[in-house]
Formats: C-alpha cells, sequence, structure tokens
C-alpha cells in the first residue's frame, strides 16, 4: 500500500473530520489534506465527490470517494487491516461498537446541536436528555480505559472529537456536564498524539459557533 | 453453530425488523420470534435488551442482544460467515454498501415518515425530497439486478421492507412515485421466498398507518 494516493476533503473543526484523521493517523497512514471553505462555498471537487450529502469528510482513496465519517473510518480499518484495529475482532463486539458510534451521532451530536444552534434558554429539554445520554455512555465505558477495553479504537475515535465541544455546550446552555469518567477517558486519549494531533481548540470552536449563531440569527 | 439459540424481538410491521428477518432467512438461520405488542405495552423483555432504545428489532443471540437493524444485519453476516454472504468482500463496495443502507434510514425512511405521520397537505417538500432522493437510489442501482451488483445483498435488505410502504406513502400524500428501475428490481427481489415470506402485506400496513394516524390526531 505504499503508493496509496489518500486525499482527505476536510474542515478543521468538523467533528466528522477529526474522526477520519484520528484513523488515518492510527493507521500511519499519510494523506493529503484539502481544507474546505465551508463558511463560504463548497469547492467543485466537493460537490463531485460526495453529490448526495454534498458535506466534509470525503476521503478519496486512489481516485475513489468515500463519504460518512463512520463508513470511512471502518474503511480505513479494513483497508489496512495489518496495522493497528480500529474494531474489535468479535462480531459482538463489533456490534457493540458500531452501536455507540452511532449513540454518539444521534444521541449526542444531534441533540448538542439543537442547543448550540439554538435560542439561549429555550431547550431546556435538550439539556436534559444530553445529560442523559452522556450518562448513558459513561455506563457503557464503566471502568475500562476505552470503550473497547484496554485499546483505543472506534467508538473512542468516534466520541472524542465532541470532547472538545462539551463546553460550548455549557456556555450557550448555561449548564454543566460533570461526567468524572468521561473527563479522565478524555484526557486518557488527548495525550495520544494521534488524538491531540487533530481535536480542535476550544477557542476556534468557540469562536466559529459565535459566528455561526450570528450567521443563522440565534444570537 | 447449531446449538445456537436465537431470538428475535419482533413487530410484524416494523421494515427493521423484516431486515433482520429477511437476512437470517438468507443464513438458512432458525429463529423463535417473539411478537412485541408495540400499540400496547413493550414487554419487560425488550425494555431489559435494549434499555438505550427501548426499540425492535432485538436479536438475542445465546442471550446476547444486539439492537439496530443495520447493525444486526452486519454481525448476522459476521457470525454466518460461512454462508450467503451479505456484505461484498472488498472495502471500497462495503462502504459504498454501508453508504446506501443508510441512506435508506435518513433519506427515505426519515423523510417518508413526516409524510404518512402528518396533516394531509402540509408536506409538499418532503414528497420533492422523497422522490429527489428515491431518484438517487434508482441511478446507484443502474442497470444491474440488485443493489450489490449481481447478487441479492445488504443494501437490497435495507430497502426491500419499504417497498410496500410505497402505496401508503402515495395514498397519505395524494402523489405518485414512479420509478420503473425500483419496481422491477422489487419485483425480483419479492420473487425470493426469504423475502416474500416476511415484508408486510400492503393491506395490514394501510390498516396500521390509519390506526396510528388516528391515535396521534392527524386524522
Amino acid at each position: 500500500m505504499g503508493n496509496d494516493e489518500v486525499v482527505l476533503l476536510d474542515f478543521n473543526l468538523s467533528m466528522f473530520c477529526v474522526r477520519v484523521k484520528i484513523a488515518l493517523a492510527e493507521k500511519g497512514v499519510e494523506f493529503e489534506n484539502r481544507e474546505e471553505d465551508l463558511e463560504n462555498t463548497k469547492s467543485e471537487l466537493l460537490l463531485e465527490m460526495n453529490p448526495v450529502y454534498k458535506k466534509v469528510p470525503v476521503l478519496i482513496h486512489n481516485g475513489k470517494p468515500i463519504s460518512e465519517s463512520l463508513i470511512i473510518v471502518e474503511y480505513i480499518d479494513e483497508i489496512w487491516r495489518d496495522r493497528t484495529p480500529l474494531l474489535p475482532t468479535h462480531p459482538y463486539q463489533r456490534a457493540q461498537a458500531r452501536f455507540w458510534a452511532h449513540f454518539v451521532d444521534n444521541k449526542v451530536h444531534e441533540v448538542a446541536k439543537r442547543i448550540w444552534t439554538g435560542k439561549k434558554g429555550e431547550h431546556e429539554e435538550d439539556k436534559k436528555e444530553l445529560v442523559e445520554n452522556l450518562k448513558q455512555l459513561e455506563e457503557a465505558l464503566g471502568d475500562m480505559p476505552y470503550f473497547g477495553g484496554h485499546t483505543f479504537g472506534f467508538v473512542d475515535i468516534a466520541l472524542i472529537p465532541f470532547y472538545k465541544w462539551f463546553s460550548i455546550y455549557e456556555k450557550i446552555g448555561n449548564f454543566k456536564l460533570n461526567f468524572p469518567k468521561l473527563t479522565s477517558w478524555a484526557n486518557r486519549c488527548l495525550v495520544k498524539e494521534t488524538v491531540s494531533k487533530f481535536v480542535s481548540d476550544e477557542k476556534d470552536v468557540c469562536d466559529f459557533v459565535l459566528r455561526y449563531r450570528k450567521k443563522i440569527g440565534v444570537d
């Protein structure tokens, strides 16, 4: 796989793009990064490579595009299967990993997005739901160092990019997220260079969200 | 795998449950079916086995629960990997299959549900979007007999249970879905006993939807 051409259509602040970059780094795959200017115009290449959703991340591997972050991470795991495995081996554990990774999309991202794109004070139910959902994630983690057990893997990759957004959820929602086990887990993940190199800076996330909220007229 | 205990928490009219039953039938796996009375009360077993979403289908394999239909179908494919494969072998084709299967959930089911649970005449945008999305699916199918190419597989399993709902979308939405290639594809799938045995009867779907609409007060 030494002659692979790997291009990522990226947006630096996207949690979904961060997932892909961590997965590539875990596998030691070099890639060319093409930053999309999503706050202005989408590139022709993005529209051509992901005509269905027109969204980043898109991984272009030897000219062929793959979209949707969790699908891309599974693809990376399958293509470079001789290196650091991201999903567990046993089908039951694989199913559990997929379940919690999708939970992050459906029950963390979707709910949190309603808070950070919504009018202040209007999302009390969403705040309660987010707390409840993070509690479920914390229970799923239990006393293990990572979601996959003793090694960093698929669910960790799915969730860690969101951790840097927690403070903006708190700020916009005016509430506290108090999850000591998730905090310890996140700190453990962030020690890894493959993670710390790509997760967004909290200040950049905050500036982006404030700009976005002005743009859509909720602030 | 002869001593496997396979139980499905099922709801006969759920398209998501139909997916799992087709996958089990394709693999020739016998299973015990426990029908949930979702129109009244969820069973204790369902709440215990899927505490997060409290939804069918749940596959209980040797006592261990797996939830979320597409995750279950992948699990079935991985556990009984020596029988009829459901996902393609190559990672790129696997990624494409996952992409279109999730497209069915996000872009067919979600949009169609807004139509069949909504007030008549209030979903013009959703109707346009559903037509657009089915057109994209038809393009993805192209001139192949199945979504996977020449063999029935993952995307076919994901989509075929919805085909029997098309007439109710048309009836509630008062519009026509005209997709000749999808119709030919569906007829090809429905010839298979593993499919025809489990897909819902259109009249049962219609009766259910009319009852449901009365219950939520849109009719």
